[in-house]
């Protein structure tokens, strides 16, 4: 079995982390002993996909809790709420990284001493961690009903393991299908700029010798119209009440699948959603022109070019076929679920 | 003013093209004494885009007919031929390559002795290469009077100077209406795998201070979605009865731009037209898929990793709004404009 794509190492008192960046030319783990170091690694996205960043926002309260220096308890208190909104707002976007930080300082914040606080801190955080994998399992058994033996399934970005503590969302569905039997493809968009498709999503299903073949993303549209796809799966960052917001490039392969009368699914834990709001009120987290300027560090584009460099794109509800959640398959429009 | 993309250096008696494998990083001359030596270089893409295709056709048989070996008129001839045959072969889809080689074969066939056929060869193909500009010129005038002052065109691919002779088809159109006074801005796909739009789309605009923001392919949708695109303007390899092939992403585009009430026109001479065939009869030309697993050489997915990687792909009329060429606009179903 593989390790976790993001835990806590008890005998270091350190989360540890797969490193994608270092993928797919080679598995590195890194130890993060403070929350400089695990911002970074959010930044970089050395931890991205939603329900990670979950478990990495709880694991950073904790390893925050452990590393502040402040000797007053109140001033203790107040550097960990000061950490927390630090940590939240490296990645905007993704809805999850807010509330995996803030349900873990919630907890810890019932502690009555820094001995307590630093416990409690580490003990919702684990069991964050611990529920996202069993919320991937049973996104798994409800999106597994949707393939038939023999469907290929197309994917964009990577909502799999790496994404998740483990198993995934997404590929977590093509998992349960594969695990009951169903032989299932995947297609993988290589998903640009910085091609969590080809070096990460490609990589897991070879992990686990599921059919992969890896096409760019403006082949997509392509290939639906030559019948190669039975239907679309994503993942999520954050689910409004009108939009999906997921990388950019989603909403395109909504249209086509639309286009093509293709199925278009989207695997996301609950903690993805954000119900009071709506499309317009969320800001989508803009990138550096960089990364489409260079790969590796050799330009790929003139020096200078302006380049617009969205992280994420919204989906709007009527593209949707059904999302698949822990709980369930909910169709849109979402008013009828909202509780 | 710029050399052109594709040249007869008389003084050398050779080929003399930009090598467009070498920008934006660099520019590159290459001059090219044989027609394995041109080979190669389409091959490679050091030469791409359909018009430029035209001329690179008719150069090789001006170089073909300069440099066989054969002793006897007959076997000269032949080896003329046989020349043609493999150069036309080396990039299937673009239908241009097949026509400038033929149309220069024609003409050169015509000669009663060696000296006759090279200089004939030559001279068709410097009229070939004139023609192109000439062409692109008139393109970009019928063109021109589709864009507003202020307008913002989605480009995709490289259909610019540098896929033709001179000037351009599609950016041939928004220099024109820049000429014209009109303040034209344009997007550019980066169009992967090999990333024309990037590195050769944005490199031309730049050099000429028109105004070009760069995009991945995916983001293609989103920026349709947010209003910024006022059209779609792209170049073809080759215009059958029911369809339009171009760089693999132009179909998702098209798509795309329906779906946005976004008009979307194809720029192209009517050497590109090749209406006794349909889409069903035409092969799409199938490159290496480490064109999807490397980037200069670095991996940027798992090693052996099944990647489908089509140069082109086909867009169904009913997704074009009009077709610009050298005589005019026409707008499908193309069947009242065949004669």
């Amino acid at each position: 079995m593989m390790m976790r794509t993001i835990d806590w190492t008890d005998e270091k008192g350190c989360i540890t982390i797969i490193d994608q960046t270092a993928l797919p030319s080679r598995l590195t783990v890194l130890d993060i002993y403070d929350v400089d170091g695990l911002c970074e690694a959010i930044l970089k996205l050395r931890v991205r996909g939603a329900p990670a960043l979950g478990a990495a926002g709880g694991f950073g309260v904790a390893l925050l809790a452990r590393t502040l220096k402040a000797q007053k308890f109140q001033d203790y208190i107040g550097c960990l709420r000061d950490g927390a909104d630090k940590l939240k707002r490296v990645r905007p976007t993704a809805v999850n990284l807010s509330w995996g930080t803030e349900r873990v300082l919630r907890r810890a914040l019932t502690g009555k001493d820094r001995g307590e606080v630093e416990a409690l801190a580490l003990d919702e955080a684990k069991a964050l961690a611990d529920e996202d994998v069993a919320r991937c399992k049973a996104i798994g058994e409800h999106g597994a009903s949707l393939l038939k033996d023999g469907d290929t399934v197309l994917t964009h970005c990577n909502a799999g393991r790496l994404a998740c503590v483990d198993w995934g969302t997404a590929l977590g569905v093509v998992r349960t299908a594969v695990a009951k039997g169903k032989s299932i493809k995947v297609i993988s968009c290589e998903t640009r700029p910085l091609n969590q498709g080809s070096r990460i999503t490609c990589w897991e299903l070879m992990e686990d010798g599921i059919p992969v073949t890896l096409i760019t993303d403006s082949m997509a549209g392509h290939v639906m119209r030559a019948g190669r796809v039975d239907c679309v799966i994503v993942g999520a960052d954050r689910i409004v009440q009108d939009a999906v917001f997921n990388k950019i490039g989603t909403y395109a392969l909504s249209v086509l699948a639309k286009a093509h009368n293709t199925p278009f699914y989207v695997a996301a834990p609950l903690s993805t959603f954000d119900l009071s709001r709506k499309e317009k009120d969320v800001v989508i987290e803009e990138r550096s022109p960089d990364e489409l300027r260079y790969w590796n560090g050799s330009p790929i584009a003139p020096a200078g070019v302006p380049a617009y460099n969205p992280a994420f794109d919204a989906t709007p509800m009527e593209n949707i076929t059904a999302i698949i959640t822990e709980q369930g398959i909910m169709k849109p429009p979402l008013a009828p679920h909202i509780r």
